[in-house]
């Protein structure tokens, strides 16, 4: 959204645009009943909508989803989610899930073996060298159109170690530009090929958790990662790299994907 | 949390120690219904049930919560939240609340309306001068000893307009940062005085929202504000300032705060 502000140099003021990043709610409803609304940047979101089914645990793949379609709705946006033929999906367990999950994506020792479970198909591969490490935040900047604008919007990106970048997709949430650019992945190949994903934050739980349900081995970011998403990767056998910024990085978990 | 990491320069490899910032799930329970489960940095609980009961609208102040007491619990950190005598809650009724906002906070327009309704008592003060905001980065960062240790947290700070800083509380997740300095501040004085909110990220919808419920009429980061963020400030008469940063800053609604 582009809008007048005013703009201070120290204590002068003048007049002057501003692009800010766009942000409003989206409702997901599966079978007709909501099972989440998510403040985001709008666009993509038939990507957002099936990268979150896959990334909570809603459907094991694309495969079980038949479509997602957009419905005429007073309150902004709303998709509905309609299952393929054959699968069992009860909407009423996810509307449970995903309120103990609010804000978090977990809810005890409960849930991190959900998960455990979830993501039992973490690929043994890729092996990666320091250089293709060190040179994912450059890679990512490239392709970062939105923060180019606005200076403040979080990227998730894709990184294929034999081919390079596949694909960014940006959003205001950072665990939504993670379900897009998973959702967009999806639809061209599943199960993925082992992959790495850059993100342009922190790395929490929920990251890892996403990550490790879409079968990408690798999570990479140029801030930290909490204690809990490298307990997590160290579970998982996940590879967690934090600090990714001017030719240095830290290796929390999994360090044998490193040649 | 301290751990041995693998840290990098170039292709170099050598082995290390890190701090990582501590995330583990927390659940609240109103009258032993599940409210609430948050990944939040471990500490200052009572203040964060509190603060989240504010600025969520479960309560109107701290003098409805009788205490917030912590419970034995096998799957992680409990707490029960006891309304005072004679206040009325449903917590079936904030349970599906908090359904409905799950990871966002709105659900369309009626969501927005409840919010300004909320939050009718945001004051028309402070003044500020430009120098008290361009000054924010560096009195909070003076007291950022979480920051400082692991790079990666958030924080948030209250500051007065006469008598500067106040508090400042780090979180591993922005929303809850917010709720620990809010639940501190209504221990001590409610409603607040007129107060500038000032963040160390992103400034979204909901933070808004939390500033307002809570009667923070400012809020201010040091990186960008959504579009619905400032929406919410335009219609709220909120002032919000963002990209605090090196000697300047945007005022993108409510300008007149400032002298």
């Amino acid at each position: 959204m582009r809008r007048t502000i005013v703009r201070y140099t120290g204590s002068r003021a003048e007049p002057g645009m501003d692009d800010l990043v766009d942000e409003a709610p989206v409702e997901f409803r599966l079978r007709e009943v909501p099972i989440a609304v998510l403040m985001r940047t709008p666009g993509q979101d038939e990507d957002l909508g099936l990268g979150f089914a896959i990334t909570e645990g809603i459907v094991l793949g694309p495969h079980e989803i038949e479509g997602i379609t957009r419905r005429e709705s007073e309150n902004g946006d709303r998709f509905d989610i309609e299952p393929a033929t054959g699968v069992e999906i009860d909407p009423e367990q996810f509307r449970r899930n995903l309120f103990t999950t609010s804000s978090c994506g977990v809810c005890g020792k409960a849930s991190i073996d959900a998960v455990r479970v979830a993501a039992r198909h973490v690929p043994a591969g890729p092996r990666l060298t320091p250089d293709q490490i060190v040179g994912l935040p450059e890679a990512m900047y490239e392709h970062q159109a939105g923060f180019a604008t606005t200076g403040s919007i979080h990227a998730a990106a894709a990184f294929d170690p034999d081919r390079g970048f596949v694909a960014l997709r940006e959003d205001v949430g950072r665990h939504n530009a993670v379900d897009k650019l998973i959702g967009h992945l999806a639809r061209r190949q599943w199960p993925l090929q082992p992959m790495v994903l850059a993100v342009s934050g922190r790395i929490s739980f929920e990251l890892v958790q996403k990550a490790a349900v879409a079968g990408i081995p690798v999570i990479a970011g140029v801030s930290g990662a909490s204690s809990l998403a490298v307990e997590l990767g160290d579970e998982l056998g996940m590879t967690v790299i934090g600090f990714v910024r001017e030719g240095r990085f830290n290796v929390y978990s999994g360090a044998d994907r490193l040649a």
